[in-house]
């Protein structure tokens, strides 16, 4: 289930759901062409999971999500029957979007088993910039600006300070006392110049304390490592951490970033943000000792109401699969969520796909962690 | 029901169903904000419409569809209860993506009332050039090659022979005798110099027969008027006509021209190409005379199937309604015209909502445009 077929002619790859996103990218770049969803996991992420929650990634800034680059889909219904929906056509305005039904309905409306992908030119060449900031809000501030100055970068990742002090091994020297925050900036273009003169602009918008541009492919694949190793680190380290995934309005960054620190200050339980801060996706990392399980669960339920109340969803990227079904009723009004029922029960009449995923089984409380299957077990914890 | 909200802090765009596309991309712009989809009726639809059948325009090839930017809805209900879905945030992956069952639904399955809509940077630089080439079949081999060779362009808008022919008073002088197609082409950036560079490096790609760039604003909007009074000149044409939105995967391009040029020399019915040619987006018209309406027909639904027969769609951005409704079950198989059919059943059990249209009511054959009211009388004829 994991072939892959680019056809450069028709620039779409026509792969198997079991196909690896990062195989999926590797092989149509060997035609000169992209496929920009790049969810953190693309070595190991299959196209059928990224189909199935949506997945979105570093580029999505520029990009979009996985969502935009589904052009056909064949798809296993409940009754075992067999769908294909779409096709290598790149436009098409002709009945439902049947298409977007099965994307993001995590496995619960049918099964994805082939799909075809829209690919685009692969821009040949990248300028990369680390820049600092003092203090988290100040970067978000930047970001802010850089969108009204008329920048759509192809990266545009933010790391707070816990985030830093995880991977300052591998961050180049320009990481100073004093910094609270970096971003780590990059735009891709056709030409070379064209991508350098981009990233000019965008640090002369952005300001900060300090800044380094990547001078070779080593050092820019450097400065990608640090970002990327975070995930390994958090995960390797010695403390439980459960890995948040919101995103709010672009307005509504700083607000929820200060709510971030209060709640870590007063709860006492640490909090290591990284972030695609371009499209508002922040990925908050909350690290706790064994003694701080109930306060890590408060804390968890907490970021989803934050997120929610100032216009955000509990999950950009990654779904709400049995972890998060519970906080389902917080972010979508009940007619929404009868819908989605409603939808599901058309598809799949004997609740047979994915049971127990999305919809909500028990209230949305600071409990919801200690319900999951696994939870006060082990080391690590729910990483999702 | 036309109020226009341009939140540049959150870079989008509070809509009520009634505003003029072209309205939300002036509001934006003044905020040095971009809103991409850009039908050719940009300065007369309505958002509402441009969701209901998901609106592409000449800027999809590097931007994506009306769908691609539709962040929140508000719908009112076939029950008359109002169900507001997304909001302000850039990213969701939570729950299925309802906003989608909405857009290109042409309001069978509920009426949109409020949108949001995603803003991006807008590119504050363009450099246009307009490029003539032997034939309609060089041009379509140029576009291919450009895709290849990493070039995205804003615009590649393709013009056959009797197209030009329509607008020739306002093209520039490179258009001699010997020219059987020209592209239009576009690129923008967020420098001029990066705009230009990267159009000179889509002119390379392209060659082509002579190109003229141009050097001035003034130009650039007279190259846009040829290209979008190409509309306006059919329509106030002494022929009847008739405009096909269809599209083929980009493979498919030189064999469906081909194909086009083929039917009108069999049937002496003229066809004026023009298209978005990078997209695969093609719109054959039909030109006829008062006694060639049966052998228009004809012409008119050999194209639509000549359109799926090479794997494309019978509507790129403009949706089925009741004129195309019969061909529905041409393009799509019976298990996805009765998954759409079931979702209509869910959503308006009673089918009080837009009734007749996207669902077939009779057969898909060469008589489908004389089924329609207004066939045979009047001298225009069905524009879509």
């Amino acid at each position: 289930m994991s072939r892959i077929e680019i056809d450069p002619h028709d620039a779409c790859a026509r792969v198997e759901a079991g196909a690896i996103t990062g195989s999926v990218q590797e092989a149509a770049a060997r035609h000169g062409l992209m496929y920009p969803p790049d969810p953190a996991s693309l070595y190991m992420s299959t196209i059928g999971g990224n189909i199935a929650c949506n997945a979105g990634g570093i580029s999505c800034l520029k990009y979009g999500v996985t969502a935009d680059y589904i052009l056909g889909l064949t798809v296993v219904r409940a009754d075992g029957s067999i769908l294909k929906l779409g096709g290598a056509t790149r436009k098409r305005a002709s009945g439902y979007r049947l298409t977007h039904l099965f994307i993001g309905s995590e496995g619960t409306l049918g099964i994805v088993t082939e799909a075809t992908l829209k690919l685009i030119p692969l821009p040949p060449h990248r300028a990369t910039a680390f820049i600092t900031f003092p203090s988290v809000e100040s970067a978000a501030d930047a970001v802010a600006n850089l969108m009204a100055a008329g920048h759509l970068p192809c990266a545009l990742e933010l790391m707070d300070e816990g985030a830093l002090r995880l991977v300052r091994h591998l961050l180049p020297a320009v990481l100073q006392p004093g910094v609270g925050a970096a971003l780590l900036v990059e735009q891709d273009g056709p030409l070379a110049e064209v991508a350098e003169e981009e990233l000019f602009g965008i640090i002369q918008v952005l300001g900060g304390l300090e800044n380094r541009i990547a001078q070779s492919r080593a050092e820019r694949d450097r400065l990608w490592e640090a970002r990327r190793s975070f995930g390994k680190v958090v995960m390797e380290g010695r403390r439980n951490y459960f890995s948040e995934d919101i995103a709010v309005p672009l307005s509504r960054i700083p607000e929820m970033v200060r709510r971030l620190r209060q709640l870590s200050d007063s709860t006492g339980v640490e909090i290591a943000l990284v972030g695609h801060a371009g499209d508002g996706n922040l990925h908050p990392n909350i690290l706790f000792g064994d003694d701080q399980r109930n306060r890590a669960g408060q804390v968890a339920a907490q970021i989803l109401r934050d997120a929610v109340e100032l216009g955000g969803t509990i999950s950009a990227e990654h779904g709400l699969g049995a972890l998060k079904r519970d906080f389902a009723s917080t972010e979508h009004p009940g007619a929404a969520l009868e819908l989605m029922k409603g939808i599901k029960d058309l598809l799949d009449p004997n609740g047979i796909l994915n049971p127990g995923k999305i919809f909500p089984t028990g209230p949305a409380d600071d409990e919801f962690l200690s319900r999951q299957p696994g939870w006060g077990q082990g080391h690590h914890e729910l990483g999702l």
